[in-house]
């Protein structure tokens, strides 16, 4: 196990009803005057924002309003947001919504204190102050309720990028599973997906003896390989929703991936995905990551059968060990297929011919990139090519 | 799944060498004038306390110093730690040792500021201020680096009682399973056990659908199965020290417990023992754990099942359930033997004719107590005598 700091200070408010608190727990954490930052409609016409805003009334604590978040959040609204601050004198953030609508939340919280462009902490440039930030969650999926993790797309080159700090640690996230009931089956499996995806970002490793952390790992997959079909066939299924988003915390806290090195790389490859086609990130980690698996597994053979035994149920073929570890990588997706994911590119409704595109936006040049296996380019345009052509 | 919330602010500094950065995370959280509480010589011959020392002394902030905290820590010390804090305008307490010894600092924190005796805390009374508290840990067991709890015994009739406050969760804990090292195997076994013991208290439940908090917690229990026999064969084996170490956090935090209700009856019962014979606490709770499952294992035949097949890696003997329950607590126990714990009255050192003697101290009088089964004083006494006679 490698040395490491764990630093997660975000008070999570859990369970059926909890959004009408968010006006007290914006109090106990010093806010004064909010942005409630939301997306579409639904937070709207389902009567949360009503709720939020009552809440923050009861509490004798202002607010002024941005909604019209985007999936794949854009630092054009962002702008917008840091404006409106600014010119409000606001000084918390509240999210009410999804990843994206927090990701633009801490986008936002940066940006206002900063004198330049909040785009260059996307670029590299370490965060040093931002406003406080706090969420009423919507959708289990990004984990970005309980990281220190933002997404932003440029809108000018659909370019995506992220930047991380514990600055960026909501001050407390309020998690009712209820409020996910009414997304279509879709947004739920992306969710999903996405979850399950964190968490094999830190799962693949180089770093030996991390049993406690694997084992984390292997706890979130296996909740999720039973409460998604469960959701998927009941949407009003309020317990395996609450399983789902605790897990969906869990799983992107970093408290199952400490000490450990962790790859990232499907999660780069799928943003270029998403960035290109404005697809539902969720869906593209569905046709990259096995794509990834499929390409790597070869790096170490017996992580990808222990992920086989542990979590997929294979039994070990102690002969060819190998075939247990593709299998595991076939049961994941005839498990994302089966939950309504999209597996291949015509799927996701991505190109084929714009491989040399991805792999130009991706941006390694004729560098490495990746904690498990570092991938050149041509690795790179490999896994795409893989995830073009799958089929079951 | 109950609604919860959870709030696990402490920043943990995790790996070797880390006891040297102990100033500069005092002074990031306020602390201006600590005070280093310990334990024995053990700290001091090692030369752990002058590396705390001379970090506190590199980062200017200055400290006093009170040693002799005994395992079980009594309010004795306590109360000359709070008359010592108060002389010397201590705003800080830095614990350098494990869970006595953070106990035992988390009694001063309450005390200080606290006009009356700090006992009312233990008594019932709700912790409505105390000051900052921080660890530096030396044995995997309490978990009480990452929790807001306290255990502390009344040395007037050898009374163990416990208080708990989110203000007692330690601003850092820094974790060096380096520093575990020169623990004797029966300390370590007994540190074991008490993680172990930690999760079955959360494990048993009569709250449905937490198939997420299910799993942490049996992922904490199979990574003790497998590193706890690891580092009794060898103690100098790091990296089992530092999964049982993360083990132990994860297993106390509560993030393996929200959201269902708990039991705790055995720790109750284990205080019994330990505060009448003095004996080590994991030690009590090897006697105690397996006894009290065995008594109340009929209450959810099936909960016991879950945790042969997932944890102990029995076969599912689905035409007598009972078997592959009862089979659980047989490998239990064999795993406490094989690490060095006793596994019943005699080999702890308690009489068999004390029985009424603990059920009295127990103190529900005509009441009954617990999450999982309720157990009233007749259930207490069995307990004990299962306790008492069992063999292998």
């Amino acid at each position: 196990m490698e040395n490491f700091n764990f630093y997660s200070p975000t008070e999570f408010v859990f369970g059926k009803g909890r959004a009408a608190e968010a006006g007290n727990f914006v109090k106990k954490y010093g806010g004064n005057k909010v942005l409630i930052h939301y997306g579409g409609g639904s937070a709207v016409k389902s009567g949360l924002i009503d709720i939020v805003k009552k809440s923050l009334e009861n509490a004798g604590v202002e607010y002024c309003e941005l909604g019209g978040v985007k999936p794949n959040p854009r630092d054009t609204l962002v702008y917008k947001g840091i404006e409106l601050c600014r010119a409000e004198d606001v000084d918390f953030i509240l999210a009410v919504g999804g990843g994206s609508v927090i990701d633009s939340s801490k986008a936002i919280a940066i940006g206002v204190p900063y004198n330049g462009d909040f785009w260059d902490m996307y670029c590299g440039k370490p965060v040093e102050k931002a406003l406080p930030v706090a969420t009423v969650l919507t959708i289990a999926a990004a984990g970005s309720e309980g990281s220190g993790d933002s997404v932003v797309t440029k809108e000018d080159g659909m370019l995506k990028r992220g930047t991380g700090s514990d600055l960026l640690r909501p001050k407390f996230s309020i998690m009712d599973p209820s409020l996910t009931q009414t997304l279509p089956a879709y947004q739920t499996a992306c969710g999903a997906t996405d979850i399950m995806a964190h968490v094999f970002e830190r799962y693949f490793t180089n770093t030996e003896e991390v049993e406690i952390t694997d084992r984390l790992c292997e706890a979130v997959l296996l909740t999720m390989l039973k409460e998604t079909p469960r959701v998927i066939a009941d949407p009003n299924n309020y317990e395996a929703r609450a399983n789902i988003m605790w897990a969906g915390t869990v799983a992107h806290t970093n408290i199952c991936g400490v000490g450990r090195q962790q790859d990232w790389n499907s999660h780069g490859l799928e943003h270029e995905l998403s960035g290109l086609y404005d697809v539902a990130h969720g869906a593209g980690l569905a046709v990259i990551m096995p794509a990834w698996m499929e390409y790597v597994h070869g790096h170490n053979v017996m992580r990808f059968c222990q992920m086989a035994t542990r979590v997929f149920g294979c039994q070990m073929n102690y002969e060819d060990p190998e075939a247990t570890a593709l299998e595991s990588i076939h049961r994941f997706r005839v498990f994302l297929k089966s939950i309504g994911m999209p597996i291949n590119f015509s799927e996701l409704g991505a190109k084929e011919e714009d491989i040399p595109v991805l792999v130009e936006k991706f941006g390694i040049g004729d560098g490495k990139t990746g904690g498990f296996v570092q991938l050149d380019k041509h690795d790179v345009a490999e896994i795409y090519k893989i995830a073009a052509h799958t089929v079951l």
